[in-house]
């Protein structure tokens, strides 16, 4: 593939064709464990996608803030879960969404379930954020009290219906197999199934992409909340959770300088490009992956790398064959996306998202 | 200070005393060193601090892309170096900005400075870009031939003027006391004096903030572009450039979620509201340093870190005093201002900035 020989920044081209049919793999997952799919819309932050979502049967969504909410509820979602911990300056905004669209809030204390009961004027449902050890936000698993509380304080209040439990586990990213998401994520589900036998009202919820690609145990749960997976990324491939052929989203970057001696490129893409986040290969920093992108849409990997990135520059150890652009495979796509006001597609068309997070 | 209880929101804090403190101080240490001042404004990437630059005496300013050079001519700036390789695909947006200004191009091969030569209608000052021995972009010093071969065809061409040699050397960033600042840069200093020798009509010029805020050899060079100075941050902090005093930009996160056992607290402020830069202090991570900020605008250091991060939640190790927010002083504020749309002010008000680069 090439690009216009006058772009001279860098841009971020989505492959629709692979986004659709990670948007339909994923929904049919989905439909064959019998799990609900509320795909988390962090990632790509657009209501194009989230129209090709809807294509797939998708009717509820996963945010994480209150204002990404507005952004798809102006897209004309109805039925959103804010996949945050609650906190009380989020009333105001709630208060300004809550009539547009049946809520899901993450609840973790009595006191902040209260004050929601109080403020708000429709019903709302929680979840329960579980802690399953992995030391992120909600509430621990081994803490049955709080929970039990936080259940039986609902029954008495006007507005909240307990809707269940939720977890992210984010420790499936130091996986490198599939048999070590299982490993890691076995647990976990053990978890969520033996709270819904404690309380056989709650729903359980999973989200992350390692888990919702890989795992045989997902007709144990209700729903699944995978975002990342639209795209897929680098680190997804090293994880195990998808091939490159799936990768669907890539920063195509104008060549600067190539240095013949000692053997060394300078791309314009930087940390504000691709941000900073990084695998590291034997010692060195993968910051982002050139792959080559033939003519009928095939990808494979190249043996070259952004190992070292400023602001605006990058560096290649190596020289790419190109003389223009390289086409680089994003480390984290979730990062990479918030850091371009739209996508461009390989004919050359935008596709609009929100900007910034 | 505090922030309204409806901030429910990441915002950027611009200190603007601190920040015009910051401006005048260097501009007084280049004046002082007879050397002309051309700060990089790809820190800022506002026009409205940019008139503070024009009110501490600048006229002449230095930028990262030409998209970049194009929101500060209109912004009203007519002087502009585009800090970086000069690459083909420039052509276009050169063309459409020439007559707005004048410019000093990076360009580092005889066939570039032809190709500028045969396509722009404008005269045109250009910078060979040395590399001191740091392996990013431009000429190796040692490369004597490539550098009399560029000097040379200028020469014979109509547009091009030789304006000099610039240096931006990150080698400085891992110094962690002004002497090391030092050690690592004097050999630089010595590079520029040594090729100013060579080439007498050549201008010598530096870019780094650690030296340009301690070097006390600046009067041997004719110009200096740091960027990063207006605002600081912790990273130059550890590096021994500035005090926390001095640092003009903090990130106020709300706090959604405080865990008192085993001690730990979540906030909203996650990877796509600080950027993923971080510094280790004995094995731990510190993606963003929780200050007090006092009612007399005061600021002091607290013991309590941003020790973990994804996309939208930060984790504190501890549990901070304060209930509804923490201010963070940034990591890398270059990164971090690159992630809002505008800047706010102590009393309330926005700053606004280009969003995105």
């Amino acid at each position: 593939m090439s690009f216009s020989n006058t772009q001279q920044e860098p841009i971020l081209v989505l492959d629709t064709q692979r986004c659709k049919r990670n948007i339909n793999r994923m929904a049919e997952r989905a439909l064959k464990a019998g799990c609900i799919f509320r795909p988390h819309f962090k990632t790509h932050q657009s209501n194009t996608i989230g129209r090709w979502f809807r294509d797939a049967g998708v009717t509820g969504i996963t945010v994480s803030s209150v204002s990404m909410a507005k952004y798809f509820i102006e897209g004309g979602w109805n039925d959103i879960t804010i996949a945050f911990p609650f906190f009380p300056q989020q009333l105001k905004g709630l208060k300004e969404i809550e009539k547009a669209a049946s809520l899901r809030l993450f609840v973790n204390s009595v006191e902040d379930l209260k004050l929601l009961n109080q403020q708000l004027s429709n019903p709302f449902k929680f979840f329960i954020e579980i802690d399953p050890g992995a030391g992120r936000s909600g509430v621990s698993y081994e803490n049955t009290e709080l929970i039990s509380q936080l259940i039986d304080t609902s029954l008495n209040q006007s507005k909240s219906r307990f809707h269940g439990f939720y977890i992210h586990d984010g420790r499936t990213y130091s996986a490198r197999s599939v048999e070590q998401i299982q490993q890691k994520i076995n647990p976990t589900i053990d978890i969520l199934v033996e709270l819904k036998n404690s309380f056989p009202m709650a729903n359980i919820s999973m989200g992350d992409t390692p888990s919702a690609s890989t795992s045989n145990r997902l007709d144990e749960l209700d729903e699944m909340t995978p975002g990342n997976f639209v795209f897929y990324d680098f680190m997804q491939v090293q994880i195990g959770s998808c091939s490159l052929d799936d990768v669907a989203l890539y920063a195509v970057l104008p060549i600067a300088q190539k240095i013949p001696t000692p053997g060394r490129t300078i791309v314009h893409g930087g940390a504000v490009h691709l941000s900073k986040e990084f695998l590291q290969d034997n010692d060195q920093n993968n910051f982002g992956q050139i792959v080559h992108y033939s003519a009928n849409n095939d990808i494979s990997e190249t043996d070259l790398s952004i190992s070292a990135i400023s602001q605006e520059h990058g560096t290649i150890r190596g020289i790419p064959d190109d003389d223009s652009y390289v086409w680089v495979c994003p480390i984290h796509s979730c990062l990479t996306a918030n850091l371009y006001d739209q996508y461009s597609t390989k004919d050359g068309k935008s596709i609009e998202k929100r900007i910034l997070s």
